[in-house]
């Protein structure tokens, strides 16, 4: 074992096979959802930047949900029937590093704050201490100190319950874990705790991982087991605090969840800041990891962006808008309680408030889409206006057109949908129902109150209206009738 | 008075005759709402879980109202007209204690983040004090120290400031309680605080009641002067540090309200969490006392679940909904920002975004309600849809239903309100109106933008409607006329 | 120089010139916004406060866009075309200050916190030093000490990271401010640090600011430099520590800004809380500079009150609505969700929730809007209903009026705008379309889903319908036709 380089010779271990009793859920705990992505998404991210040679993932309680949610082709998967502690996970992978000259880095599916970059710092660290360590300043790179099996990552926490205790010599080399359950008073003062992540060198922890015990309080096999087990061969296993210790922070419940979700959005949106978007009132805004943020982006309070999504300089998104796998274009302005998904909004348009934008949508630059109105699976034209309590629905609607308050395309007739066209510079009159199939051309006009059932030709005016009439003095009549009926 | 458990020889008196001057406000302090109950409210709950003998409020400004807001038939209600200090409050009280062979807790109407558990230990604890302390090991149980006169439950306050400083003896015992205007610079470093909760032995208490003092800075008559005169009876007060300080925050003003409501959002999140519920951003969520949650339940940011509501599970709730009164079902969907009031939402529904459901209304199980709809005191059938900009109220609707967008139920003719029955499978076109009363029947259907004003028989489709006309060039014609008009 | 008061003999010089380059941003710092102020709007106001001989502000990168924002017919701007450092802008102002006999109080445009009763009292500082430092008791007051040059505003700082140290000698004196980039690792340690504000006695001022040299990590040249100068010709200058660090608080960043905008943020809240409103969830409202509460005003969580709005006694106001520019009367209920612009709402009416009031609308007292309803440039009279499904623009609708769902004011004509007049006590049946010009007569009454085309004389019923036809069983008919398409 050579040159090392930051994953080039390291495979990672992740343990997902846990129920997370604490979760009390039907879903598997490492499933539960993190700004809209399973917990074990960000884990398999950090594990991915450092670019191993390999992803071994030891799943167990419903491991089919869990591997379908990891959804990672060149990964290895290997089963843990029974949940019998973290020591028995790694054996239960003992084959694809037992003949590997290199590192295993061991994780828990749990902790979806860990960066990539501190699981590299951690391999650099380690490949330092395999080279280097007690050599003399004449000794040549490459030097290889075979008394050095692993590294423990570990953190300072101010609270450290919950955690297993490091336990270190004089010279910082680690002597043991002791989990909370197991510590005496005196250990459980030390604030430097387990982060559950641990590089070992493959065939020093091969050797060692099946002779591991449960005679501890939990019953458990320990990975952290292993460390004695080692020093009993004469080998060493370091620590290295990380940080920020915040990335260590493990998952064990809901309200866990919602405090790492917290910090994460608050991580998000500092970059975003940063980068030149204003947030305001940042703890209440939701950005996921998929979305992009142009320049002077300005996002008012409550807003969330989910999925897959871009927004364009200079735009404006008001409050308590939700947009979601959606691309808004540059100088949009998306006004308060907004609703968008799986759409387009091109350009200089408004967007609200109180709109509703889904299925496919694309919305043309400069066009107006206002209160109350839902579109769906249609393309709207530049320029054109829908700006009151309308449903467009399945339509093709032109340029510089404009869809009188209370429009609606009838695009189900109780058996399937029917598509509307709406032509450049149509003017549909209020209350307009457009009975799809049905077309309405160039210039043409549609009278208020309106049921088009036939295409209307480019120019033409279509109506469907009878003639108003008048019955004097009602008020009189009626006030007498409904006297009467009480 | 021998063997005494919690409560069952105590009795609680609260003090809820306050104006709360720095409320500025035309409604009694302890009226002001947490969480949508009245600060008193907790307070009661915490009185009432000890299960006291008696529970006796000191009522004052105006009373009526406080009464009718505590509500307690079982309770006593004693009236102090001026509000002349604290020690003037309980001896407003004396009648019911001075008989009594037990203890009396005295409390703040204006603590609503105390715990009944902190209550109780603090009864264990005047109890232990009266039976055992100053005991030898050999004494038997039962016996009766007599020197002891009570206990003040106490709190360590980082930040003191506004609180009576706790001035002890060398062992433990309260010498005094000096008001922050009465102390010296000395005194006031104390963090030691009073949380105005005592319990006393009745008897001794009733003895020294009418002999408390007014001269000091505020000129009131303060029960912590008390101590003092038991002293001089060479009876002992001890004091009793509660762990949480939180718990002592006393509601002086709207901001300490709006903190105290704050405190207690997150005790209720955070049990919800532990208990199988996901809550998102929880500082943005507000769940009220009487809401039930059930397991693997997803509550997204800015939520409101007020008065008795139940969740039921499997079921996620999305932005900005506010339910009140309400029931909601299993894996039920309630997508943004919708509002449900007084209603019931059954198993595997879905509503919202932007649907607003009230006044009784069922919605049936896999029923679909969409965007800027409007439910009202109706009953929607299993697998019916109304999914956009429509306004059902007082209607009977079936099963298999589908209600076109713009749909409206005029169920109101100026007099009075009429209902509309829609049976199982009709087929309702969009803009239809239904001039209540009217019904329409099975697998009925209506035409777009008909207005009916007849009852429809079962199978038939009704249509009121006219003859779509063209004219054609329409549109030159009107640019002329409009020209013409400027 | 004799009897200085504050800001009497005082001139502000405001550095407004630079880039921002951290914001990333088309705009120039100062104009971004807090709380939909520009910062500079704050800064200018506190110094606005302290009632200066004058306020030179320094302009430079976009100067005209940032002029315009200022707005200020009686302050002078000085440009700075080069941003060469705070030492180059303050020499560039150095004309209006060289020949006065007063105070120059320098200061930054990126300092929105500040206050200026801060400013003040440090003008009051330097007066008393001016005046009495090194006074024996038995000298006058109006003893003049001229050796006083200047008074540094200061801060502790738990984290200084960022900020220029204070380097002080044993008598208080600044010896120098050194900047973070030029500090050595000891003199990074210390916690007092620079706010950047300044007050120089401005003969003294003028005669060093041209000798300031750029020879330093930044190659700027800092007014702090000015400190050197002034010893060297034996003037001193001291210190004075602001008691609340975050007024010194500098936006170098939109992650400064979005937390600044908080700090600020829960000032006015917290101000309006002791002044008798009550606000939930706090850290989730937003209220503007120029807003005013009333008595007993109560706001619901995710509220956003903008512009010049006035809400009045007892009104409430519920989640997540937004009011700009608009005025509220009393006892009015604004239900969730509701958008108001430019509008006035009367006392005792009730708003929502889901509605949309804007541009010049008044809505009468007791009148309800409900939900889905646009009012736009209308009046709506006392006791007048619009409950459902709605748009009324440019109408004049008075008192007592009942409008049923889905009425639409069909304003537009593709032209221009047209007005609806319905008077007292009208009642408009659902789904009407009310095609403007067009007047509804006192007491008359409109048919459901009649387009009302022609004015409707008083008390008159006015309807345009056809009769409901009924085809019998078509539901069966139907199904084959659609069958056959298929």
């Amino acid at each position: 074992m050579e040159h090392i380089h930051s994953g080039e010779k390291t495979k990672v271990i992740i343990l997902a096979a846990g129920k997370g009793t604490r979760f009390r859920s039907e879903k598997p705990k490492v499933l539960h959802e993190i700004l809209g992505k399973p917990m074990i998404f960000y884990v398999s991210l950090s594990a991915r930047w450092i670019n191993p040679e390999q992803i071994i993932y030891v799943v167990g309680h419903k491991k089919e949900e869990v591997k379908k949610a990891i959804n990672c082709d060149r990964c290895v998967y290997v089963e843990q029937d029974q949940q019998l502690g973290t020591g028995h996970a790694v054996a239960a992978a003992k084959d694809y590093f037992k003949d590997y000259d290199g590192y295993v880095l061991i994780m828990n599916g749990d902790m979806p704050l860990i960066k990539g970059e501190t699981l590299k710092n951690a391999i650099s660290f380690m490949d330092a201490l395999v080279r280097y360590e007690g050599a003399n300043l004449g000794d040549m790179a490459g030097y290889r100190n075979e008394n050095i099996a692993g590294v423990v990552l570990t953190a300072y926490m101010q609270d450290p319950t919950g955690y297993g205790r490091v336990i270190k010599d004089s010279q910082h080399r680690v002597l043991r874990i002791v989990e909370e359950k197991d510590a005496s008073p005196q250990e459980r003062s030390i604030k430097e705790v387990n982060t559950g992540i641990y590089i070992f060198y493959a065939p020093y922890l091969a050797e060692v991982i099946d002779q591991l015990e449960n005679d501890n309080a939990q019953n458990e096999y320990y990975i952290t087991d292993v460390i004695r087990l080692l020093r009993k061969k004469g080998k060493e296993v370091h620590s290295l605090i990380i940080p920020d210790p915040t990335e260590a922070i493990g998952i064990n419940n809901r309200w866990d969840l919602a405090r790492a979700e917290n910090i994460m959005k608050m991580q998000y949106l500092s970059f975003w800041a940063l980068n030149g978007a204003t947030i305001h009132s940042p703890e209440t805004v939701w950005i996921e990891f998929d979305v992009d943020l142009s320049k002077d982006v300005e996002i008012f309070p409550n807003v969330m962006l989910r999925g897959s999504t871009q927004i364009g300089e200079g735009t404006v998104i008001e409050s308590n808008c939700i947009i979601k796998n959606s691309r808004i274009g540059k100088n949009v302005k998306i006004l308060a309680n907004t609703v968008i998904e799986d759409s387009v909004i091109q350009d200089n348009a408004v967007v609200g408030p109180f709109s509703r934008i889904r299925n496919n949508t694309v919305v043309g630059s400069e066009a107006v889409i206002g209160n109350f109105v839902e579109v769906k699976n249609s393309k709207i034209g530049d320029r054109t206006n829908v700006r009151h309590l309308s449903y467009i629905g399945d339509a093709e609607v032109g340029n510089d057109v404009n869809i009188g308050a209370g429009t609606i395309t009838c695009n189900y007739d109780g058996f399937k949908k029917h598509k509307t066209v709406i032509k450049d510079k149509a003017f549909i009159g209020s209350d307009t129902m457009l009975v799809a199939p049905v077309t309405v051309g160039e210039e043409a006009i549609t009278g208020s109150g309106s049921v088009i059932t036939k295409d209307v030709p480019d120019k033409a005016l279509a109506v469907e209206r009878s003639a108003q009439k008048i019955i004097p003095n009602y008020a009189e009549i009626r006030k007498k009738k409904k006297g009467a009926d009480e």
